[in-house]
């Protein structure tokens, strides 16, 4: 009986905590929104519908959308993909002020700058994105070169064919550590190439000879530091720093590797953009990446990269104060708080359901942020306890579709689920996960 | 010295034909561009440059510019690549009816349409595909699959990945008649695929079993109208349909092949976009497309998705008379009587010159424009004729910047140059080649 009674009074405390934090996200939404529209529960197609009808919406219906929200545990709640839709709400905030406007005339030519390796590359967006890791004092940039991709995986891609011998008798072995993220393996095999193949964990990859260490840092799946584990001679690294931002981890010092690759994706939230950058330090490999995009789509489109050039040299201004009487909330004053939020109910939810684990994190100094604080990463890792062998399989059961641990070269305990979808999503799954029971 | 005397009078009567033809296009321009920037004579760099500045510009210093270029026979000719930029003309005459406004809050999600095999294909980019090619009758597209792509090269490679047998012992070769695209071979051998083989001039094709062939018509870079030439079974075609617009060519019936590539970047000329599409007709394959642009760069610019439909919109729109009040010269006319001028001044250069010799084509039907004419192709292939046996080396020596008939899978006594650049770097290039002698 006191058993009893002690687990109700902790599922009450809970309930009562997570109502505080909903009301205080609504609160929060009402002020930021100011008018703009708050999409409502609805499947990911209907979701696309109504992000057209955007400029008929009100303040009045999505909040009350929001607040009318039950849980009746019977829609489908789809975090198995990273989609960034979580910063659609800051850049409501930001109105005009990163609109973009091109002419039919604009930007025709296959050319951006012909004085520079990467041809395809708009000046503005380089110099934005210089810009930005200064302001940011997450990449060194001096010195190196710049590459556009379509996304960072046409960099990945890129990137291997520039690092891999082109008259070796056998295809490069390309590792890492697992759990690694899940699309690499097929990324690197879909064309069975002669010039590299995945060889899987790094952590066991004994063979002889060349090799690509791929380093995901903070980590996807698991938001983990990372670092090279192989360690031999004869060993080029690739970084993949798309997570290396404030809103996801403390900042420690520039990064400075050889080849580093980050996206828009992950660090504004534009993933229908398709950009990406690679920062890198050897010219020959900069012109091997090039002529790879080059054979591969002939350049990037430089709509996007005009665009994306407008949201980065946006988030830039407001540190630099180059427009003190428009500035409001900060970009990664904004992030930040939305993950650490987010971060605090899906920890309040898995100690609620008692199934679950979930990574603990050192808290580590963040220079940018000019304090101490805890990662908070773009994807939960999190882990099925119990008896339950089939975490993914387990959580599809309540309607939850997540990537399990299988497709990142671990086992099936583990799934991974996105934390930077929209609020209202994010909303109803914690709220279900905290009433799961075997 | 009647031979001398003859000589003389042919060309002093060409050089009052072209002075004729350069004042009919003067004065063309200056009734078309109403005050928009005519782009001086100048390097590749600094027309880059030049076009940040066009909003200052003025009507008067463009014509002024034309009519003072004297060709000295220094400045380098680059008509290497097929960079569109003929048709930024068109699209300054159409002012802001192409202009498109991106709020930064919008296209932030990956997915476009869930519920298409092709889940990041815009709608309304679909939408406009499917409709000019009806205005144009150039490709059936009903019960078809449409495939975006970052440009069609990056189709190119989804339609070889979707097309080789996935579990084959050694890959399929590719074949194409000579001369063919020159970024063909690079372009599908560089990742030394074990799925797909640059195999070359498919007349030489012996081999039994399966093969790919690709058709490309009209042909890049020879012009003319292509079909398949193998003819066996076990045999895939894979048609590169580009060029198969009514500026270039007579469309003599709406296209019906298995799977046809096109790209904005010859259509309309939006080279820096970098959108292309694929009409597919068996669903698996389409899927297998989708499939490899996934693994490749997770989708296709959406920014550049909702430019590429609001052009081809504005050209549906004029021969729909969606909008008569505002309707000024239609875009095929533009392209068309702009080709049919070029192609003129070059045979009359050549004839000039005596040194080179171009293609016939044969006068065909044209369903589009309703009249019988010749094809107008996007790159004219000529012929060093005496004794020049490289071509490429020969004209390179009088500054003028081609690609040799070996990128091509033929001779060194070919040259492609490209006939869409700007005006005057194409009048340049015609004075210079009516000059030149041995």
């Amino acid at each position: 009986m006191v058993q009893i009674a002690s687990v109700f009074s902790m599922r009450h405390f809970f309930v009562l905590s997570l109502a505080l934090n909903v009301s205080f996200i609504l609160r929060s939404v009402f002020e930021r929104e100011q008018g703009l529209n708050w999409f409502g529960f609805e499947s990911e197609k209907e979701r696309i519908t109504q992000r057209t009808r955007l400029s008929v919406s009100s303040s009045h219906s999505s909040i009350t959308t929001l607040a009318e929200a039950q849980d009746s545990g019977e829609r489908i709640i789809n975090l198995d993909h990273g989609d960034p839709t979580m910063y659609e709400k800051y850049w409501q905030q930001m109105g005009d002020k990163t609109t973009v406007v091109i002419p039919g005339w604009q930007s025709m030519s296959y050319f951006s700058d012909i004085s520079n390796i990467c041809w395809f590359l708009e000046p503005e967006f380089a110099k934005q994105v210089v810009r930005l890791h200064k302001v940011v004092g997450n990449a060194v940039t001096d010195g190196r070169h710049i590459v556009v991709g379509t996304g960072s995986s046409q960099l990945y891609l890129a990137a291997l064919f520039a690092l891999s011998p082109s008259d070796a008798s056998e295809p490069i072995s390309v590792v890492s550590q697992a759990p690694y993220y899940s699309s690499y393996p097929s990324m690197t095999d879909c064309l069975k190439s002669g010039l590299y193949k995945w060889a899987g964990e790094a952590h066991n990859f004994s063979k002889e000879g060349p090799y690509i260490e791929l380093v995901t840092s903070p980590n996807n799946p698991d938001g983990t530091a990372r670092h090279s584990v192989v360690n031999r001679n004869k060993g080029t690294l690739l970084h993949d720093l798309a997570y290396y931002w404030p809103q996801y981890t403390p900042i420690s010092s520039p990064a400075d590797h050889e080849l580093m690759l980050f996206t828009v994706s992950k660090s504004t939230g534009h993933a229908g953009m398709r950009i990406g950058w690679a920062i890198v330090k050897d010219k020959e490999v900069a012109k091997r990446m090039t002529k790879f995009v080059e054979l591969n789509t002939i350049g990037v489109s430089k709509d996007s990269q005009i665009r994306a050039a407008k949201v980065l040299k946006a988030i830039s201004d407001t540190y630099e104060h180059v427009d003190d009487s428009e500035v409001g909330e900060t970009f990664f004053d904004f992030s930040y708080h939305n993950m650490a939020e987010r971060w605090k109910l899906l920890r309040e939810a898995v100690e609620h359901s008692g199934m679950f684990s979930l990574p603990k994190f050192p808290p580590a100094f963040c220079t940018f942020f000019n304090q101490v604080s805890e990662p908070r990463p773009a994807f939960a890792w999190l882990k099925c306890e119990k008896d339950i062998e089939d975490c993914e399989t387990f959580l599809r059961g309540h309607k939850i579709l997540t990537r399990g641990g299988k497709h990142f070269g671990v086992g099936p305990k583990y799934v991974r689920i996105s934390m930077i979808d929209r609020d209202e999503n994010f909303i109803r799954f914690v709220k279900r996960l905290s009433t799961i029971r075997i």
